[in-house]
């Protein structure tokens, strides 16, 4: 009994957790722990229905909670205790992780309202560093960040609104997803800004962290039938050419890892900034702050004079939302017509490039610091975080390494939907955490449960997507995988199909395989790629003769959309299934007619100008 | 010359429209009309053109433009003396069909600021009914509709934020196409609402309409991949199940029109319409409205007072934008949180349907009794139009007749990017104009330039499709149409193959024929379908064995996606190319083989379960 052995674990799991808890003494990452009786059960439901064959991707890992998200019985405070109210069930991003086996081991303490990018700003108190208790841990979604970063839990819930989901990554050496807007379902989460607000997960490897976003995105319908699920083999990546409120080393520290990143093969530029940082200053200065009003400035006015209430609410936070609520409408319309010109002088910055490439914090403050200028180190904290959700942009923040004795993040920040290919670049910068990791079997586990899929997880999520089986030269590294690459697939491993093809070779440049279906077929070895519906829509528009497209049968009884050639090219190609792998066939049999019939069958391969079926031509006349 | 005898015309078409311009006697119509040497200058450039060869889809065709919306040369005054500037290039919507061969006579009054349904509001003159003075033109796209209904001009330029681009449609017995927000450029209008604006089209014919839309629109990359680009055969139209603000003939005539659309077969079913009145509530009495100050606030704050400026601004106009600067921030985002909760019940009352129904203006007022309740009777007006781009649909009003006296008008709204379904619905309710045409020539001309295309217009805009060349099951009224019905294709007609294919009869329920590429082919008879992009990518993932899609050439050289079948197919069935086309091929004929081997050819034709092809299976563990 594997499984039962492994999820066993749940249980051996929680009692390490609450221990772990203990060990760590850092109380203000908790604003409810649940009891250990209530978990244990859990616990043990989990192992029950994992031993019993159920399909849990999750199954035991531990999840912790920012409480301005809901979980059935446990008060959602948003950390101001007036504020507080008991929901019924949990939040949808919640629900969809528990139904995949994740077990809650508690809420987190947040800045309040999640108003706020250090940490300080709760009356549950200020959480602290994970390594040194002098530090920030970064905020809002403090307590979460700092969990995961402890070990104390495999994943955690945060939001964030204009960073609050990336500066605690980055500041604790772990990752942080925050996705394309829209993406992940807000219901039962406290609004901050209702049109901003995204809400994110944490882990220390990227893919924990991608394999639980899959799920807790799951069912979205936001995306788009053409979005990109890859980045290219050689992505393109900007960066800001200059790197406002970074101290000297850690701009070093930023340019050693474009370095870095350089060497592995990517493709890094510098570009102007400006955009970005003035819809930073929009958020701060401007009227966009009304947002925050409408989420909880009723509360807010209400416990105004009030004793209990008027104590509950954080004094930075408090004076935000209040001034937020004498704004003019006028002038809220205005700035996002700014915003939105400023979107566009962003995104044409961003044209040609895969990512953008930020430090996720510029600094690392300590608890004296921000107590000595709250809002001005609050401000500098969000320098590379802010502009993103305002843009409707997608980031991974992901650790890389330290410096000055803190660790450094950097975030991979995409185009809104390219979620996936901001994964594809995460995965080049993600480095070893280097947080200590108190509950060392947890990691082992929570790693073993990402590795098994490699499916983009906005597919995962339920994007569009669909499979293409190659066998020639689409296969990746062969001539014509770029075609594909240049259409956002992702590369999906070998595969075999059942024994009823035949191929053979045709003269084409490059040359090709044709597969043709037989009585007298054998089994070929092939490549899955996924796309993009649109994509493989686009690809087949502009497939030329003799090749077709249609449904492979392949080794597992499974179909996918695979390659054929066409009738002709079938009967008058050189049979070359023994093979069984286009890989395997000799150069020079694979070119035995060396351009035979080359103004015919070369001319159909490849070269043939009259694509008119690639995009219907205008015909308005 | 056939040519230059046709577009001769221009010229022609000047001193008819400019003689027509006296004749009728409607000086509110204009703010500047252009004069005769200048207009007769650019209409010879055109005859010119035109007999030189140039492709000018739209040569000679005369258009207004409501004067919120620039022409190079001509104030724009958004009907505001004071306000007035002297643009130095033509608004990209103006440009666009300028560039396609029309020829701008002049610049239309409008409701000040564009502030309006009525057409009275400007200091230019109230716009009254084309056929009956007593009565509105309906606004605020007065002057441009009341040109197009006495056959001034052919197409006109409106705008439409609340309803102008369509009441004065429905009241003057025209179209008025108000597509999808952001699908026409609004560089070079004077902003209304900023979130909400939209560039409109009139024309007496929805041909015309369509045809000058599609250029107006040309290059817009706002199309998502997976619009769709028709109505199904058998349409499901919503209509509001209560009708407020319409008298009982009018009342009657809206229940007529819908029995008579069910009779030509469209399914027709009344809905709650709570949701939809509730968004418009939301419009005039709520905080939206602040969009308004954000546009022309600083203009009339900084006129009050002062002597001209104060003259110049409508006093109802003038008190909307004065009270819309006093509005608070928090209240505007409280009402687009508010408009997202109504705009998702509307869409759950729509879902099913592929258009709502409604009358386009729910009855005509007199120009007395607007003037008696000026902003009551505006309000009124907008019942059946506010709510579409707050909520982002679509719409097309049509004229349906007659009542009481007055134009009857239908609205076709379809979801955001649904353009075409709600021009082929559009369709169905056109009836022929009943405005006086003084300029029959005109008319002639316009309708014959848009009857040369089958192409729907958002693709001729530029919306990504393909083209998918079917010879058998596919086919218009044949069995397996629906499925591309059903994908939002668009049929185009019928083509003809090259003479390289071979067809044969499939063992397939329902039957097929099989099409494969040879040296002794034929010419087959073909259709032609338009797929959206990303429709064809899934309709070959559903692609069932042995059908495959590539490259068909056809008779004119061009290419196009089309069916093969695979090579095993291809030995197997029974060779049927002298007929020349599968719908001239005999029943029996094409079933010879009844049945035979049932468990292997039925079963790839179409009934094997196994579509693990159609979208990828989930696969997160």
């Amino acid at each position: 009994m594997t499984t039962a052995t492994i999820t066993g674990a749940a249980t051996t799991r929680v009692r390490g957790a609450l221990a772990a808890v203990e060990v760590v003494d850092r109380p203000e990452i908790w604003i409810t722990l649940r009891g250990e009786s209530e978990l244990l059960a859990e616990a043990a439901s989990i192992d029950t229905a994992v031993a019993g064959g159920a399909n849990l991707p999750l199954a035991g890992l531990l999840l912790a909670v920012k409480n301005n998200v809901d979980v059935a019985g446990i008060p959602t405070t948003a950390a101001c205790p007036g504020f507080s109210y008991l929901p019924e069930r949990d939040a949808e991003a919640v629900a969809r992780l528990r139904a995949a086996g994740a077990l809650v081991l508690g809420a987190t303490n947040l800045d309040q309202f999640a108003t706020g990018l250090v940490g300080t700003r709760s009356p549950y108190g200020a959480v602290r560093d994970s390594r040194n208790p002098d530090f920030i841990s970064g905020g809002s979604s403090s307590g979460s960040a700092v969990a995961v970063a402890l070990g104390l839990v495999d994943i955690a819930i945060g939001t964030d609104t204009a960073g609050s989901g990336r500066v605690p990554a980055g500041l604790q050496g772990i990752v942080g997803i925050k996705p394309t807007l829209n993406v992940v379902s807000t219901a039962g989460v406290v609004p901050a800004c209702r049109s901003w607000d995204a809400v994110t997960i944490f882990a220390r490897e990227l893919s924990t962290a991608e394999l639980a976003m899959g799920i807790m995105a799951g069912g979205s319908r936001a995306w788009p039938t053409d979005l990109r699920l890859a980045a290219p083999s050689k992505p393109r990546v900007a960066y800001p050419a200059i790197l406002p409120a970074l101290p000297g080393a850690w701009a070093a520290e930023f340019t050693q890892q474009i370095d870095r990143l350089r060497a592995s093969g990517v493709d890094a530029e510098a570009i102007e900034f400006d955009a970005f940082l003035e819809a930073a200053r929009l958020l701060y200065d401007g009227a966009l702050v009304a947002e925050r009003y409408v989420a909880v400035g009723d509360y807010i006015e209400a416990s105004e004079g009030g004793v209990q209430g008027e104590a509950d609410i954080d004094t930075t936070v408090g004076g935000i939302i209040r001034a937020a609520g004498r704004l003019p409408a006028h002038r809220y319309v205005a700035d996002t017509g700014k915003l939105e010109e400023l979107k566009q002088k962003a995104m044409a910055r961003l044209e040609g490039f895969d990512a953008l490439l930020v430090p996720t914090a510029p600094f690392h403050p300590t608890l004296v610091e921000v107590a000595a200028d709250p809002v001005g180190v609050n401000s500098l904290m969000g320098t590379y975080t802010n502009f993103c959700n305002l843009f409707d942009l997608c980031a991974m923040a992901v650790p890389a390494g330290e410096v000055e004795g803190s660790q450094f993040g950097l975030t991979v920040v995409s185009r809104t939907f390219d979620d996936a290919v901001a994964a594809d670049i995460a995965r080049r910068v993600e480095s070893t955490p280097t947080a200590p990791v108190l509950f060392a079997d947890g990691a082992a586990t929570a790693a073993s449960h990402a590795s098994t899929s490699s499916i983009p997880w906005p597919v995962v999520a339920g994007a569009s997507a669909v499979s293409l089986i190659v066998v020639g030269a689409h296969r990746k590294g062969q001539p014509l995988a770029n075609e594909l690459e240049r259409l956002g697939a992702a590369w999906d491993g070998v595969v075999r199909t059942a024994a009823q093809y035949r191929m053979v070779s045709l003269d084409t440049l490059p040359p090709k395989p044709g597969v043709y279906r037989s009585n007298e077929g054998a089994a070929l070895t092939a490549e899955r790629w996924i796309l993009p519906e649109a994509a493989i829509g686009r690809f087949l528009a502009a497939l030329p003769e003799p090749m077709l497209l249609g449904s492979t049968l392949l080794e597992d009884g499974s179909t996918a959309v695979g390659f054929e050639c066409d009738a002709l090219a079938a009967s008058e190609g050189r049979d070359i299934t023994h093979y069984g792998d286009w890989l395997a066939v000799p150069r020079d049999a694979s070119r035995q007619f060396s351009w035979k019939g080359l103004g015919e069958a070369a001319l159909t391969g490849f070269t043939r100008g009259s694509h008119s079926n690639s995009r219907l031509e205008r015909r308005v006349e």
